[in-house]
């Protein structure tokens, strides 16, 4: 049966009177003429356009009232080599390798023209070959959500999954995630897995797995050396560390940032070097101190999603710092400017929400850099208003820190203790 | 008369009991000793401590209950030179200098003990002579505000005093500015005054000026430079460039960002070099395109502030941009994760938002490159709920931009079309 997934009105009678559907492969004649595969779309879009899969993996979308000429063409079948089903090796390490969608687990079947996960066992071989001579990779789909998607309730069964196997004989773990969000996930994953006994890697691409230039492969297999070989602790995120195909960055989980839209070496470590570059088979440490702060594996896996993140600027109205306490938000974490300021237009209103029992935390806009709330008046009468200054936490790990202490602490002295406390590298001097 | 500005309760007794006030110079025994002046503070500031300004130019809060002993020291007069009041060679350019506030333009009046700007000519020549020997500069102080207070109003009062010398005799304008928010401000000058016959140049420092380690002079004396040599229109950014007290960098006013909260270097540009660079003597041009797009000078000097900046992070609850949009914002500016994304759980108040004719423009939190809302199905479903992607706008620039289209637009489709206008490089390629 045709599959006209996402299409409505026009593009859908368009569709039918031209006996093309989803997965189709067709030309198409407009003031350019394309080849590709109709792709299915989401239900929100507009009934003026189809989508078009290229060859080159990019999606197009065309105006129907363009389309001069609609043409299909024979479907060209892939025939899935039985031969690349290898036999494990059980020599080797053991590596589980969850997969939660986005990018890197992303590839159109060329069939139905619909993006699925690619990682079943044998596919996962049959696309990156490498993996097989070096680890037995065990693998499991835990859902398939691009990264933008992803919700602290996806967090929660990220973290119970990984609980699972907390006393298994895997060597290590890798989590394939969108990059979107990557760096939100390993810090939930840091603060409520703090002392997991074996190294958990996120990995993710910036080019889907089905395209030549894609990173997907590269980025898995030195996830998998560095796993294998670091024998250290902690959740660290593995992306290409340059423009080059030869180096990866390990980056410590609390300490990145996706910094680039659309870069291969989109992540980066803050202020400094990433914790381990891998070049080939060679593995250089820069990381100096364990990442996780406590001794024992002690996992805390509530959290409360009552967090607001407020980015100041000049014209910040404060009435919308009011309608967020008015809305039972727990916990602020200021993205301030400089060193951890907000204009004084916002004092009165900071005040409030300090007596109203409201967990205030400031970081910086800036990024980089530590908070110093003691060197000008602005800063001092900020502290004094009870704002409780982060070090170099980066915002947004403060933000996700702050969901995961309000799960885990019985009232907002506890949130304090907790969000000053150096639980997975978060802070560094 | 005895001036305790700040200071009430048990700290403003401690003070009128030890017989000292603010300008004071003293010597405290805590658990260690100070000397230093005491300040005054700011209205909000609890009574339990005073504040000493130490001869590291550094302010210290110290608790009233852990002072051993205070001790008031005798005053040391500072003289003015009066031989530093230099003739004005009338050969030379004539600069303007305005001064609005911030670490640039604080010096403790060891007299007083308050902060007061420095800027009268004769005291800018004493503290940095080199400026006379390549400029006549008259200065102006417009008002003193550290940046994070600096608000749209401010911007108004910046344009208006500028607006007063665009057809001046001088070769150009420095602004002396808060480093917290000076790329809101420069951005807002680059749309409200587009096409400014002459460059206008904003300093900051990171050091105030009475410090050794202040890069208040070079960063003067570049920017005058600068104006000087380069004959070029434009808002730009003049600080240091690197860690070493030798190169100034100067960035396109549109394109820059305040990166760390300390170091001297912290801004820079994104995406790109420096505009120019400036070490010694030679200045290197690494702009390749005229910053204005216009041709004409043509100020819009309009803004309105019903602009709010949502950083989407998981988690985001759609709840909170229901009440913005029920306070009657008029423009959202997203900060979205990627290539421009916001997860799936805001599309139906996303959709509400724009069949209500609110301005919905797409930026993103990695801060570099470009946004692309073709390339995944999340970008193409967001795009056909109305939100417009703003290419490599920088967020912050983004923002200021949509309060200036409001401003001065009739309608939703003016505000879209001036997002969409490259008016001051904000948009590169």
């Amino acid at each position: 049966m045709p599959e006209y997934t996402g299409y409505a009105g026009k593009s859908l009678e368009f569709l039918k009177t031209n006996n093309v559907a989803v997965g189709s492969t067709v030309k198409i004649l407009t003031d350019l003429t394309f080849s590709g595969i109709i792709m299915p779309r989401y239900e929100h879009a507009g009934e003026k356009h189809i989508v078009l899969k290229l060859n080159s993996g990019y999606n197009v979308g065309l105006e129907i009232e363009k389309i001069e000429k609609i043409e299909k063409l024979p479907v060209t079948e892939k025939i899935i080599d039985e031969q690349l089903r290898l036999e494990k090796n059980t020599s080797l390490p053991k590596i589980l390798l969850l997969s939660t969608g986005g990018t890197i687990a992303s590839k159109v079947d060329y069939r139905t023209g619909a993006v699925t996960p690619i990682l079943t066992a044998e596919e996962l071989n049959s696309s990156v070959p490498e993996l097989a001579q070096i680890a037995n990779i065990d693998t499991e789909v835990l859902f398939s959500e691009y990264s933008e998607n992803i919700t602290p309730n996806h967090w929660l069964q990220i973290s119970k999954k990984l609980l699972e196997f907390s006393n298994s004989d895997y060597t290590g773990i890798i989590i394939a995630h969108g990059t979107d969000t990557m760096h939100y996930t390993s810090s939930f994953l840091s603060f409520a897995l703090a002392g997991y006994p074996i190294p958990i890697a996120l990995v993710g691409s910036q080019r889907s797995s089905d395209r030549a230039s894609s990173d997907a492969a590269l980025n898995l297999i030195g996830a998998t050396k560095f796993l294998i070989e670091s024998k250290t602790r902690g959740v660290y995120i593995i992306m290409h560390h340059d423009e080059s195909d030869e180096t990866i960055a390990c980056h410590l989980g609390t300490r990145v940032r996706k910094n680039h839209t659309s870069k291969r070496s989109a992540f980066q470590t803050i202020g400094d070097d990433p914790a381990y570059i891998i070049i080939n088979d060679k593995i250089q440490k820069n990381q100096k101190d364990n990442y996780f702060k406590v001794k024992e594996f002690k996992p805390r896996t509530n959290l409360d999603t009552k967090v607001a993140l407020i980015k100041y600027y000049p014209g910040y109205d404060p009435n919308l710092f009011q309608k967020i306490i008015e809305m039972g938000y727990k916990a602020i974490i200021f993205e301030g400017t400089g060193l951890g300021h907000i204009g004084n237009t916002m004092y009165d209103i900071v005040k409030k929400a300090n007596e109203k029992g409201i967990f205030l935390g400031m970081t910086s806009q800036c990024i980089d850099g530590r908070i110093r709330m003691t060197v000008y008046e602005s800063g001092r009468d900020l502290l004094d208003l009870g704002i409780i200054p982060l070090e170099n936490m980066i915002p947004e790990v403060a933000l996700v820190k702050a969901m995961w202490a309000l799960g885990n602490s019985k009232d907002i002295e506890g949130v304090k203790e907790l969000m000053l406390e150096n639980i997975a590298s978060e802070i560094s001097y």
